[in-house]
């Protein structure tokens, strides 16, 4: 247990903290640098000194994110599951868990903040596209690992990005209709074509 | 060709479109008033009139998307297209010269604004939702105009959820990347779960 963070440090992490969450169920430009100021318990001094620009601050977001993706995400989602594939589904549960427990409200940060900004400045978009790169690195490498329980020539990283096209195009409806239907129906149909390509690799058919 | 629309009509209508191209390009909250009156040449007092607040005009843009979905959207997508499989994928591929029209800058005018908007109105949401219900319904609609080609039991439904999910996720990663990649990956993958099912109706396993 570590007492040893410094006043800076703890200010800082703290606006980064407040941005973090507010962008995630505000949005970006909805949240005013007050919000983040008032969430913190910050004066504009400090925030101004760590993060010159409301972009600065997104761009730590974004930063944060990424490097979360192995202790903040994968790692609870995927305690105890050691089988490959199902630590893809056990990824996706996660998000149900996440939409189930917001009545559906709950939208990816990532993914909203890459619809929400449209014009998005080259360093925030390459932010954006490392986030989805990291999370296809760690689903095409549980891809790799089940190779031998796939069809010879199926492209891992094809079955990734389907994987986060998945996540991503289920949470934007079940959020829509306040409704986890959509979300189940997408990974049901998932569930479907993983099991038909073992079937296959099996040499059963589907 | 009629010529017989009225001045106010089209007043309205010019605004409508004005508010309509804004909100795909910049987003809802972006997109100021004063935007769209420069966009649509009109005074603030015709604004106004037709439409009291700015999610007034957010309600008829949903509306006219909505309303559009046949006309605008499925009708140029499936000229000339008879086989309801290929009419999916036709779709889908209308989105994908979206894409490429517009260097990959391109993203769902209602999956962004379904992102977008944290905390919508219960207006607003029920029209995001609409227009997710229209798309589904017609591509349904396809599933089961294919449904011997199917194995018995598949739930056209689910899979016209899925192909929306694979639209709205698969934009939404290719926008990031500024990449058809991405796009091109998971309609691969659909494309490759739907062989396989049409090979196991036709009882040769996948």
């Amino acid at each position: 247990m570590s007492t040893q963070v410094a006043p800076a440090d703890a200010t800082r992490g703290r606006i980064l903290l407040a941005a973090l969450q507010l962008f995630a169920t505000k949005g970006y430009q909805s949240t005013s640098i007050a919000d983040i100021l008032q969430r913190a318990e910050a004066h504009s001094g400090s925030l101004y000194h760590f993060f010159p620009t409301k972009q600065d601050l997104l761009l730590a977001v974004l930063e944060s994110y990424r490097d979360g993706i192995g202790p903040m995400l994968l790692a609870p989602a995927w305690q105890g599951i050691s089988d490959p594939i199902e630590r893809v589904f056990a990824l996706l549960g996660a998000y149900r868990r996440a939409l189930e427990s917001t009545q559906c409200t709950y939208g990816c940060p990532i993914g909203s903040l890459a619809l929400e900004l449209h014009e998005p400045d080259p360093a925030v978009r390459e932010l954006l596209a490392a986030n989805f790169r990291g999370w296809v690195g760690h689903v095409r490498a549980c891809f790799e690992a089940a190779r031998e329980r796939l069809p010879r020539g199926q492209d891992p990283e094809q079955l990734a990005v389907f994987a986060l096209t998945t996540m991503e195009g289920a949470v934007m409806q079940s959020r829509t209709h306040r409704s986890l239907a959509a979300f189940d129906a997408s990974v049901a149909a998932l569930r479907d074509y993983l099991q038909r390509l073992e079937a296959d690799a099996r040499g059963e058919g589907s």
